[in-house]
């Protein structure tokens, strides 16, 4: 059985938007996961701050090594963010997803995503489907 | 006071990241909006598939332009997506955002998201704060 | 197999809490259904409006009867509620569940909450996980 | 100004709907928020487990009472839950509520709802609109 930190080395492997978006692994155990990305003048919108999509992006991806840290394959079901600050150019974002219920076919994450100065920016909660594939 | 045209128009401005997912606006209207972008192979994740975020980013883009349209700023409070089919390489993706509420103070969205045969992948729900500030 | 009827029939029975909430089954078809009910005093809170566990509870009943008509046993994994209108004491409910998706594994629905004024008062959203078990 | 309790207090007063659930303040303070309830034999469903609309409901309460604690009328705009475990009868819930945002305009808060055995039941989380009126 592979352990967490092979899994999500598999799952970053030919990763070409985690690469896009820069991003870097902190953290990996069962159940945990943190990750760090900038923001790059490409991930802005007509506002000059970073569009929706891109904490949303870091925030899936928590969500997406921490469940599949198991050994199992999972599959996200539903997922739900609130921005709650602006993120600007050159910011450093710094994701930590928690695990809040995992059950047999179901598990329950949330993750926190922070700037630079530990200003939460976003919180987002993510459902998963629990596969019986293994890694 | 400016049309849901000229609104779109100022928002897309400038906008990097639209940008760099292909935007092209379909259709704007008061409290609705579509949208459409080609999935290329920056967006893929390491299954192939469209990563999570570029989904969500072209269903909050639209929610952003529907909510926009009636002429005051209004800024994301929640959004949810249910991610419901895989996205693959060269798909080209439809939006369709509609207008559930709009009261003084909040406004709730839905956006489908569709492949090119129809399919629903996506399925969105955002709700807005509705600002003082006209556009 | 059972009809979507006969289910419904099933879940009903011995229920308790929807007798409490006076449910009245309008429509019961493969992954539809319509609900009524009507606001008492018991259901108010202290501002004279119904709480919010009410319209909830009227549509998750709905989600509940919408997802199982298929003919196997779903649990509801996730559901969000905006709440968009107030409830006022001898309001007369309906609920309208639509299936925006059904897989094999997982279903996702929406209900619409309407007072006998055709105002919408509630938005719903919910996501199954839909079991092995028959009915 | 009123103390969170005095608000709490004001808000229990006349409220039909928890005094039917049963609901016990045990901790008020700005921005927190603890409840509980023992589940009755109408709180059921036909499975002979609780509604869901009952734990929503006591997740909601907390979420009304904690975002209200501050001094400033809110409205709830978007709640979603996650059913995470079976609820019986006799069972005596607690819930606890903390504050994850608070802005001038709205506020993000989340809900665990536990059993008797420590065993998390459900997962809440609740968005407001912060209003301009005093309590």
């Amino acid at each position: 059985m592979k352990t967490p930190t092979e899994i999500v080395q598999l799952m970053m492997d030919n990763d070409a938007f985690s690469h896009w978006l820069g991003i870097d692994v902190e953290l990996i155990e069962i159940g945990k996961c943190s990750l760090k990305c900038k923001i790059t003048s490409e991930m802005l919108n007509g506002f000059l701050i970073a569009h929706g999509g891109i904490s949303y992006a870091l925030a899936d991806s928590s969500l997406a090594f921490a469940a599949n840290s198991h050994g199992q394959h999972c599959v996200s079901v539903e997922t739900s963010i609130s921005h709650l600050g602006k993120v600007l150019l050159g910011d450093e974002l710094t994701s930590i997803a928690k695990e809040i219920y995992r059950g047999k076919k179901t598990g329950v994450y949330e993750v926190d995503v922070f700037n630079q100065n530990q200003r939460l920016i976003a919180h987002f909660k993510g459902t998963v489907f629990v596969g019986d594939k293994e890694w």
